[in-house]
This record gives structure tokens, C-alpha cells and sequence, in this order.
């Protein structure tokens, strides 16, 4: 890839090439949840894991929001914000995942305490974190861009959640139904801001490492679920125990 | 705990409590490393990822040595980063690992690339270097504990793999040699510092806190191994293969 410039239309389909190949959709773990081959107890540990990755949002975005230069640029950018963390009490992404959490029947104050998150997921979350803080602004806005494949997994997950388990809902589904609006008019941006600014084969390659890192730490993610939650005697010291919650 | 003033013996067992229920000794891949049940690819997965683990090391006890306050502190660590980083090229433990991965029959550029690095180890151990740069002084000695524990793991591990293994011998494994004594000395310090310093329950808790913290790293790292190099099909995208090596 050095050394060859892309035409932006090359650089997003090289993008949308590493979404086909490395995104979490095609995880065996995602595969299981989607086909009802989850036990309700798996479906918990995946939600509350999950949780710390959507409450760490909004410390990601405006982390990023410090360091762009514009007006213009901060109020894009500012809009994740209000959708993840709302207008008000109880409204927001966040917020949406909670009542997931609270239809799968786990305590809010145990969720939000993190005290039984699996480590690996806390190491992930906080490498994404930590990348959109130390890396260049286009790389950081690349490594959103798993938003680009996420419309298809979130309309497989409803439908397949929906179908297979008698313990979730459209309520307790409510976190995705404005994903399949915002994540689309968020990737628009992160997809043209890309192709825009990522001019030099530096910059290009810069930016698909991004796209992997991204993918990496959300395939890491379903990595440990899978071989804390499904194969037995695997959960570590101190995570979630669902016999015991 | 909290609100408990435990006295320095008392912290100390509580510190060696920890161990023994987290410490990955107990951890079924270093089991089945130890007992010879891996193949020769898995003790390379192992070998790869842990690699980064070591290389690390120096990067983690830099950090901390630029925060100790006193000449008298700084001359106690820099002895780890000698140990580490020798005194010439081809001298000290990094290098020492590099001896075990070239007899594992791995191309040294490739080992130090990271290119093969899974996504986990390398999350797990930035997480530890940040854990170091962004806790107190107290909490990033206390991280250091885990070397109470081994030279136990270090003298199964080598009798074990010298016993079951004919892809190892005392040479590759001149890694653990040296280990025996430095880090009974490392640890003899760094729990004496951690027995007087740590003087309210809040200070305590923190202390075992972040030997619980640092287990999970090592731990978390063996998770993801097992999951990757022992579970069927489970190789995320970009990892070391074994059999495109």
C-alpha cells in the first residue's frame, strides 16, 4: 500500500475492503447472538460489557472535540455527543443501553459500578480511548469509520434477537433503532472528511490502520466474551458471574 | 476493606492472598504449557505475543523512573532497566526472550515487528505502561508485585518445558535463568516500599488494587491466547499463523 497514492474513490474502497474482512459482524460471537444460540446469561455478559464500551463514547468524542481546530468541525463532532449522552436524564445512547440492560434483568448500580467487567474489555476500550487522544485528527476520525458497516449489523441483531429470545424486546432493543439513522449521517462525515484530507500515501495508509485498529479492538471484544462466557470454567477472576448476579 | 487499617503484615498477606487465587500460574493455558500439552506453533503464539510483554518492560520502568522523586528510588529501578536492557548489545532479558523465539524457529524481524502481535496482548500490556505513567507512585509500585510470585512459575515452567518439549532446550530458555534472583530482589524492595508507604485503608486498597489490576493483565493476555491458538478457527484477522510462518 506505501508509496501508491489512491484516488479517494480507492481509498473507500479499500476502507469499505477492510469493514468486509475484519468487522465484528462476522465474529462467531456475533454470529451466536444473532442466531438465538445465546443463553440469557450470555446475552447478559454481552451487554454488560458492552455497556463500557458505549460509556466511554462520549469520553472518546470529546476528547477528539478538544483537539479540532474549527467551529464547524466541533459542531459536527458535537452531535455524537448529544446523542450519546441526550438532553436530558434518561434520554441518549447511554442511557438507551441501560434500559437493555435493565430488560435482560441486571442491576443498573452493578453496571455502572464496572466491577464486573472483564479486563480485556476495559483494555480495548481504553486503547480506543487512548488512540483518539495520542494519534494525528485524521486518524482518530478514521477510526470511526466502523460506523460505515454497522446500518447491516444492527438490523440483522434486531431481527435476530427479536426473533430468538423471548427475554429482550423492542423496548429493551430501543439503542438501536437512531443508530440506523446517526451512524450513517456520522460515517457520511468521517468518510468524506477522509477522503478529503488523506493525500499523501503516509496519510492513506495511516488512515486504513486506523479502520483496523478500530476493528481490532471490537473483534477483541467478542474474542473474550466468547472464551469467557462459552467455554466453561473460563471466566476470570473477579468478572461477571451470571448464577451468581 | 475499606476503612480497615490493615497493619504492614497484614497488607503483606493480603498481597499474597491476591496471588493466590489470581496470579496466572493457575491460569489453564500456563497449565497446559507447562505440562507439554501444546503443540510447538502454540508455544510460539506464546512466545510472539509475550514478547511484546518483555519489550515493554523497559518502557514501563522508564515511566516510572522519570516520576520517582529521589536519586536513592531512581538507582533502585534503573537496576531493572540494566536487567532488562543489558549492558551491550545481545545483553539482558529483552534479548534473552529473542533467544527463545529464534530456537522456536520464529524470524527475529517478524517477532519485532509486531506485525503477527494479537490485537489483546498488545491492549493488555499498553494498559499496563498507562497504568504506570497515570496512577501514584504508590499504585505503579504495587503493579510490580506480581514478582512475588515468580520465581514459582518460572521454575515449573522451565522444568516442564525442558521436560516435554524437544523444541526447547536450557539455552532458549536462558531467559527464566537470571529471573530467579533479580526479581525476589525487585519484589523484596517493592513490597518493603508498599508495607511502609501505604498507610491509610485508602492507600491500601489502592495497593491491592493494583495487584489485582496488574494479574488481570497477565491473565487477560492467556485468555486471549487459548482463545486464539487453542479454540478451533479463532485466529483474528492479521494475527500470527502458524502456518503461513
Amino acid at each position: 500500500m506505501s508509496g501508491h497514492l489512491l484516488s479517494p474513490d480507492e481509498l473507500e474502497a479499500a476502507l469499505r475492503a477492510i469493514g468486509a474482512e475484519r468487522y465484528h459482524n462476522l465474529h462467531p460471537f456475533h454470529r451466536a447472538l444473532h442466531d438465538g444460540r445465546l443463553t440469557r446469561a450470555q446475552v447478559q455478559a454481552w451487554a454488560l460489557n458492552r455497556y463500557y464500551y458505549q460509556a466511554s463514547i462520549p469520553a472518546k468524542d470529546a476528547t477528539l472535540l478538544a483537539r479540532l481546530p474549527t467551529a464547524e468541525l466541533r459542531r459536527e463532532w458535537r452531535r455524537r455527543l448529544v446523542d450519546h449522552d441526550g438532553d436530558a436524564p434518561g434520554t441518549g445512547g447511554v442511557a438507551r443501553w441501560l434500559k437493555l440492560t435493565d430488560g435482560l434483568g441486571l442491576d443498573r448500580a452493578y453496571i455502572e459500578s464496572l466491577e464486573g467487567l472483564l479486563p480485556a474489555t476495559r483494555f480495548a476500550v481504553d486503547a480506543y480511548v487512548a488512540f483518539v487522544r495520542d494519534r494525528s485528527i485524521l486518524e482518530a476520525i478514521a477510526s470511526s469509520l466502523t460506523e460505515l458497516f454497522s446500518p447491516t449489523i444492527i438490523s440483522e441483531r434486531v431481527a435476530g434477537m427479536l426473533q430468538h429470545y423471548d427475554f429482550v424486546n423492542s423496548e429493551t432493543l430501543a439503542y438501536f433503532h437512531p443508530r440506523l439513522t446517526q451512524a450513517p449521517r456520522d460515517s457520511d462525515f468521517a468518510l468524506a472528511y477522509v477522503k478529503e484530507h488523506a493525500r499523501t500515501p503516509e496519510q492513506q495508509k495511516a488512515v486504513l490502520d486506523a479502520l483496523k485498529f478500530k476493528c481490532a479492538v471490537l473483534w477483541s471484544m467478542l474474542d473474550e466474551l466468547e472464551y469467557a462466557y462459552v467455554t466453561p470454567g473460563r471466566i476470570p477472576p473477579g468478572a461477571f458471574r451470571p448464577d451468581a448476579a
